[in-house]
């Protein structure tokens, strides 16, 4: 099935089903149900299969789901069995904090090029994995010399959209969208953008002692 | 029912219906079916019914659920029909990139202190709302004053734990955390962590045009 026809949601929850098999992993479970799979991330078992079968037919009768194997197909189908380069625009505050963010190469994204239009910004290091800032006029030459594949946009709100361009035209086959605006990217471009507001709902919600609403 | 009998994803699933409902009500839609809503997320509209059967009873008979009412209700339920105070704690570059983040207050939180322990950032008006950045001292006298409920965790990955201790007794009642670290905190206490691996994941599997895995 091609890409654009699995609905986003589904290609979410893969990620989720990931962490749970690594964790059923890390328990030394060697085969799972989707109800049980289901029951740890709080799915139906319907939806567990239901998601699962737009990749492909992993369940063996009677036995369920191999963890280990199940492991190494999502990572396939998610791209993420082999490094994945990836590169940051934009310098700025957030950008740096970024650079020194140690959650993506666990994962295997490998952070390999720094860029900024800020001429004071270039080949200062202040990166935690000492990568230098390039100039945005090496992007595209970085990024088809390092094989880099993602980016992660960090620009102001006002610049994103011009600096996106650039990057789709510099050969960035996906970005991760930090600037709050949407971005105009051509027909089927994976963009993805950081949504914290709901990360705050989960958490004003548990402050509320899980209030039941009344019936309307 | 009681907040923490309420499945994690359930929840998180509210913030989803919640945009989504926004997005019909701004269409002019008037009621919509779990089957609709449903659909519109990609989820089974059994996943819906009980999901939201968690909250309370919100359907119509023969009408379905209605957009406006049930705006509000899940608003009430997730705590954010009020407006939210919330802070930022340690202002290197990521905390000085969140002050600037324009995506909280339009869902009802309000940033409204920062805080580092760094005497050189001390009153230095960095952030785009120019809040001064005030001590870690004067942390417990300002959650108590300006009634803040949630803060959002900046710090580098060792200093974490500590801060977290000291916003806890201050009175901080939900931690949104950044460090990649995981916080060791009181039975019940809320906190959120922010995985970006996730949405490179999401990228990456776009990449690869959706290759259907093999049966295994």
């Amino acid at each position: 099935m091609k890409s654009e026809n699995i609905p986003a949601p589904a290609i979410r929850r893969l990620s989720l089903y990931l962490r749970q098999l690594e964790a059923f992993r890390k328990a030394d479970r060697r085969t799972v149900s989707s109800k049980q799979l289901g029951e740890a991330l709080k799915l139906t078992d319907a939806q567990v299969r239901k998601d699962l079968a737009y990749f492909g037919q992993f369940g063996h009768p009677g036995i369920g789901y191999r963890v280990e194997d199940l492991i190494n197909q999502v990572k396939k189908i998610l791209g993420t069995d082999k490094p994945c380069n990836i590169s940051i625009v934009g310098a700025g505050h957030l950008g740096q904090a970024l650079t020194g963010y140690r959650g993506f190469s666990k994962k295997g994204f490998q952070l390999v090029a720094v860029f900024d239009n800020d001429p004071n910004k270039i080949n200062t290091s202040e990166s935690a994995d000492a990568i230098p800032i390039q100039p945005m006029t090496e992007l595209a030459e970085t990024v088809d010399r390092l094989e880099i594949r993602l980016a992660i946009l960090c620009v102001p709100a006002e610049a994103a959209q011009q600096v996106a361009d650039e990057m789709i035209k510099a050969g960035i086959r996906g970005i991760l969208n930090f600037a709050p605006v949407s971005l105009a990217v051509p027909d089927g471009f994976p963009v993805a953008g950081v949504d914290l507001a709901v990360q705050l709902e989960q958490l004003s919600f548990r402050l509320g002692g899980g209030t039941t609403a009344e019936a309307i």
